[in-house]
């Protein structure tokens, strides 16, 4: 992942805001043989365009069955190809062709020219994932199911964020990761709260610069166990502090899981942003 | 359906609460060699309690691809079957058998003895019914598309709340009904309100006494007319008015349309509501 920072001259960066379902999906990123969000939008986009393939790149490479409400991607396409006087926009004849072009399990809510130095996946400030518990049968929404973990005993949203918060912070978050040969996984954990949004539903805000693989259901399913009273608070800042992964935490399920939302700075910072966070991480 | 408005003496009428996902389902009501909701409902109910079958009573016998959340049913079972002690409820060992025995996409919220004079259909005062349309189509939420309509012209709300304010009332809403040789389409709309609850989402909540086939869905589709412009917000009274169905009236899709709420009466009068719905509507 060493794509220069600039789009090539005769280039246009596109920014795409998208939203999916995961169920359907293996995942965001192209697979031989499988059905993948990134094939999907990068079919339609190149039919769009008349051009014979279009390379997406993503602000979060979503496992399979994670869904994503405000997932961003960028693609450099030829300058001539698009329409010069468009701005990013959620309407227009682009966004009603995709729309008709792609399956209803994905949908392109804007579309647009980016400002200069934007990368969609470097320029990032932060990431923020929601994670749905249903813990009271009585609660449990047939037509949320897609989306929502029912999980079998209580949860005391209290204990959790006791728990979150000693999780809060810059750490070395191995513990909580699929290690990758020779990636770091040190990461900014700069929120992890549990709020009851109705009775019966517990919904995490989860915001990190960036997450490791894995790293939302792991913590996750550390925090479900204190919630349920098997793990004393205590537990999940005790795993982190070891840097190892621990067999006594369940990775929670991917359903669950919706990426809602990427946050860059503002344009005059896009570039500066991603140079640091390519040192950073690559 | 003239049943007694009373169980025979030896059984026990239990209350239930239930939801749906009505995708999979060809409606609530048994059809020979068809999944539907009562068939899923009473084989789990009948092997929890025992029996070789258990005959359930619905009030709303929702169609093909229609949810619920607040459906309300009655089934009467041999007394000595049911835990005595068990009052109406929302958790217990009953209810952890149904919900393993049942698929998904159908759970029952709540379990018990219901009170005297109680009969799900006839017992009840008013149906409330949502319909959730979003009319932009950066909103489309792919997580939702199971339960909301994704409309292509925006909608003007203000516009048919007007004309739906037209239709509040007891009249004969056959203009808006798939007509039932000798049963009545007088009814009482009590409520017909949209709302946006959110950017790009309007949502109806529709109250009657009860309703005709078809009847939310005709409705929602004259107003929908009425909110994108292409008739006038007398038009869906004029329709009423003239009490035979209108070509021009499109029934709105089934899968966006989910009944949310049944309401009864205090328990002392629920006989005396059973007993005056059904001269009304037998």
């Amino acid at each position: 992942m060493t794509r220069s920072a600039e789009p090539d001259p005769g280039t246009c960066r596109i920014r795409l805001d998208l939203s999916y379902d995961g169920a359907g999906f293996h995942g965001w990123a192209s697979q031989p043989g499988l059905r993948t969000v990134q094939d999907e939008v990068e079919r339609a986009l190149a039919t769009v365009l008349g051009l014979p393939a279009v390379r997406v790149t993503v602000a979060g490479r979503t496992d399979t069955g994670v869904h994503a409400r405000g997932q961003v991607a960028h693609a450099d396409v030829p300058a001539d190809r698009w329409p010069g006087d468009q701005l990013l926009t959620t309407s227009g004849p682009v966004l009603r062709r995709l729309a008709g072009l792609l399956p209803p399990d994905v949908r392109i809510r804007a579309i647009g020219p980016a400002p200069d130095g934007f990368d969609a996946r470097f320029s990032a400030l932060w990431r923020r994932y929601s994670y749905r518990v249903c813990d009271e049968s009585a609660a449990a929404d047939p037509l949320r199911r897609g989306d929502t973990l029912w999980h079998p005993r209580p949860l005391d949203v209290a204990l959790m964020n006791e728990a979150a918060a000693a999780l809060a912070g810059e750490h070395d978050f191995a513990a909580f990761c699929r290690r990758r040969e020779g990636a770091s996984t040190v990461r900014a954990l700069l929120r992890l709260e549990w709020q009851r949004t109705a009775p019966g539903l517990a919904v995490a805000a989860v915001v990190a610069d960036a997450f490791c693989h894995n790293m939302v259901r792991a913590l996750t399913g550390a925090l479900l166990a204190v919630g349920d009273g098997r793990k004393p608070p205590g537990w999940p800042a005790a795993v982190l502090a070891a840097r190892i992964r621990d067999p006594a935490v369940h990775v929670a399920p991917a359903h669950a899981l919706c990426l809602e939302e990427v946050r860059y700075p503002a344009p005059g910072e896009l570039a500066a942003r991603a140079a640091a966070t390519r040192r950073l991480r690559c």
